[in-house]
């Protein structure tokens, strides 16, 4: 099964993929999808819906786990995300695949047990535990595997336990 | 010339359309798209992406004037508002359609000629204006209406001294 971790952004947009049979799971992919600055919001969206539609339809995810922004420090950003989140979850409702949501204190807490943790922390723990040679680059790329681990993490204990 | 006024919004989404030509505008029609609450966000986004394209589709607006958030209480639902508005400028990118956005006191401005009038009096003066029967119902379809009239006030000032 393959999860797909995202975390929404305006000019850019990270992703990582994993793929998960049983217990274990596997690094498939990140990477970035940006825009460009000088053009405006309604195409920089369009570029967006386009460019995740092809990434969504290339590894074509079970699921798809997204962070969930729930502090800002201006009323702009919320709104910015939240047109980016939109373009997810329409894609998603399109072809039907599940969105779960997690917060950045649950994303950190599920990849290194506790909630505090660095930037930094998450990237060095997610490079162990997903066998990377090097630490996943970008930040945004290396946010959405942290988001497909959280889920998979998640996931496996509901269903361990349920 | 169609002009379509949009006031974006997750559980209902109201719209104006408003035919222009020269000086005089002309009331084409309102109403509004609503998604049910119980449904998940991303079905609803889902919904309101197809039943705005097919009113776009139908009403062939030459531009698309949309209000623009600048305040919110709290930061979900200012992410939801981004979500609809994410979700119309999409749309008008992937028709070319050129979208133009207005603050609530730009809005009231236009209409009534104060940034401070209240919901009821931009209807009464959208009546007068759009030659209507009755005050156009509900709320959020008036405000579609008073956000097209709007941008063809506007547009009518910069053309005529341009």
């Amino acid at each position: 099964m393959i999860i797909f971790g995202v975390d929404p952004g305006f000019g850019i947009l990270g992703y990582g993929v994993l793929s998960v049979s049983g217990n274990s799971f596997q690094h498939v992919s990140h990477g970035t999808i940006q825009t460009e600055k000088q053009q405006n919001i309604a195409l920089r969206l369009k570029v967006l819906y386009e460019e995740l539609s092809n990434v969504i339809d290339n590894f074509k995810p079970s699921e798809i786990a997204m962070e969930k922004l729930f502090f800002s420090r201006n009323i702009t950003t919320a709104i910015s995300v939240g047109e980016a989140r939109g373009i997810v979850l329409l894609l998603a409702a399109q072809r039907n695949i599940p969105v779960f949501e997690y917060t950045p204190h649950e994303i950190k807490k599920a990849v290194t047990g506790s909630g505090k943790a660095s930037k930094k922390d998450v990237q060095q723990v997610i490079k162990i535990l997903l066998n990377l040679k090097e630490l996943p680059k970008p930040d945004d790329a290396a946010d959405g595997l942290a988001i497909a681990w959280c889920h998979c993490a998640v996931r496996n204990i509901t269903r361990r336990f349920s």
